[in-house]
């Protein structure tokens, strides 16, 4: 039976075969001597130990993104075949996704990752160290799967595709990190961080999916764009949700971006006017009850509508993309919604 | 002119080349915003900063061991192109043995790496994390580009080899982790983890050198099979060193096996043994002072040689392989001089 996308449960079928792939990679540290390791992998893919479930799991966009990819490029609709054969490379992204989330929250010293203690609360930085990069191996691992279904040639541009990808996230990462401590950062030095922290897993999953799904160079080369571009406008969108979403403006949560200090371009907008919201900044930590005045004057000073201009821009330069690509049936409708979904989530 | 590995000057032409694609590979940092995240890649290589330089580059044992088993099972005599073609595959090996020390070194607590303040004492643990993982991806990029001169079906077994290896190692390090707690170990328990931790990538390296030498699979198995008892032999000589080596026992050096609490084959077996050593090792830390007292105990109670035994035994399993591959021309004697050069350190 083909799975109909155009359906609720077509879109689950695609996530529970997502799901049960990631669990047969992950499976390879299921040995005797390696319980409790394969654990602290399960644990943290959500699937084993408190809190554990759907919750837990993240939304798997990354895996989607690679199916719904190769689907609306091979013309074949809803061919059963077509997606399964792609699945390892779906789980690759995702298992990419994870690595870096497990490495990220050591770095950032943070306990918690979707409302559970993050891995290294739970076992220590060592383990957990070991955990980030037993993940990115099985990632490797996973993209080579694909020399079941696929010519070999394929299999080694994937694995280029997904291995470079990894270099740019590393790259981001430096980035963010030495950030912060600069003061004396600009919007330009915005756009290369969140390239590599955000746009460039996006930009391989749709670059991948449409591989896989046999398209030519020139659309290949359009689907990393609409990746890429959508990696951009969502990271930008959460970057104003950071600062003005319902949340971060109550003061509900201190996980409003200005109290931890993050980099986001609204902030890096804000400190370019040099103004109210540049010299407050400056003078150090904001606190929580500053954050509802903060916001409102960086608003003032031109913030928020600069974020929102390059969202905007971001969000069309990725549309054009994906109709340039003109996705194919069901699969192609679903991309559009995708897109829609991820970038209108403050509405 | 193809080099001469018979003469001192073969051998370092060889390691020159290493070195040379080495830094190619790792040049792919050097862009202008990513310099310092070069540098703290080129620092932990040994080639810049304080104490650069031979010294601080370790032996490149293993991709001399990638390039000599490509050679010996080509079967064509010293030819340039032969070695020159494979330099990615050994700069790969190289990159995945740095990767890890880089991580160990966290993971451990360790300042010093080759005489030098490691990786996370001079950027600290969260960029070093990130260093680390910049080091194995180079490695994934490197063997990708094999492509450049063997077929893709030949890149793909390469990869595959690479990436089984890596989960040996995160396998090897979870096990050393998790020893550090357990009182109940055994002898049974050494071997898994040094398998993981030591043997797996000397012999990926062999395996990979024979596979892009041309072996067929039978040869490539025994290439593997080399590789992975020199590995295990290397392990317990230098758990022995560790313990009875001269600088252990005379105390100079703090380095000591038994005060570092190491769970050495020596140690596994004393403890088996449940004499005085056991004794001993179970109300806690050694110090510096008792360590040639509690080496003179272990070694009555055939801590020793048992240990001997077992060097002796894997010496004997590696070269029973590498005479099964009948390894040709210089490049097999390199082979055989390799091997005896690691495992006659003592002497």
């Amino acid at each position: 039976m083909d799975i109909k996308l155009y359906t609720e449960q077509g879109r689950s079928a695609l996530l529970f075969h997502i799901e049960l792939e990631l669990q047969k990679q992950i499976s390879r540290l299921d040995s005797p001597r390696t319980k409790a390791f394969h654990e602290m992998l399960t644990y943290h893919m959500g699937w084993t130990g408190e809190g554990a479930g759907p919750e837990a799991t993240g939304k798997r966009i990354r895996p989607l993104m690679v199916l719904l990819a190769c689907l609306a490029s091979s013309g074949i609709e809803g061919a059963d075949e077509t997606w399964q054969s792609a699945l390892p490379a779906a789980a690759a992204v995702e298992l990419v996704h994870n690595f870096s989330l497990v490495h990220d929250d050591i770095q950032d010293n943070s306990d918690k990752r979707r409302g559970r203690p993050t891995t290294w609360v739970k076992w220590g930085a060592p383990m957990a160290i070991n955990v980030g990069d037993a993940l990115f191996v099985i990632s490797n691992q996973a993209i080579i799967d694909l020399k079941e279904h696929y010519p070999a040639d394929v299999v080694v541009k994937a694995a280029e595709i997904l291995h470079n990808t990894c270099l740019e996230l590393t790259r981001g990462q430096f980035l963010d990190m030495s950030y912060e401590k600069r003061a004396d950062l600009g919007v330009d030095d915005y756009w290369p961080m969140v390239a590599g922290k955000t746009a460039a897993l996006l930009s391989a999953s749709c670059h991948i999916g449409s591989l896989l799904g046999g398209a030519d160079d020139p659309t290949q080369e359009a689907y990393r764009s609409f990746g890429h571009y959508l990696g951009l406008a969502f990271q930008v969108q959460d970057d104003i949700l950071g600062i003005w979403g319902d949340e971060a403006l109550t003061g509900k949560s201190a996980a409003s971006d200005l109290v931890e200090g993050k980099k986001s371009l609204p902030v890096l907008a804000g400190l370019s006017t040099n103004g109210h919201f540049a010299a407050r900044w400056r003078q150090g930590s904001i606190r929580a009850t500053e954050v509802q005045e903060l916001a409102r004057v960086l608003a003032s000073e031109g913030g928020y509508e600069k974020a929102n201009a390059a969202a905007k821009q971001m969000t069309d330069l990725a549309l054009m993309s994906l109709r340039e690509v003109d996705p194919q049936g069901e699969a192609g409708e679903a991309l559009f919604e995708l897109a829609d979904s991820l970038l209108k989530r403050s509405q």
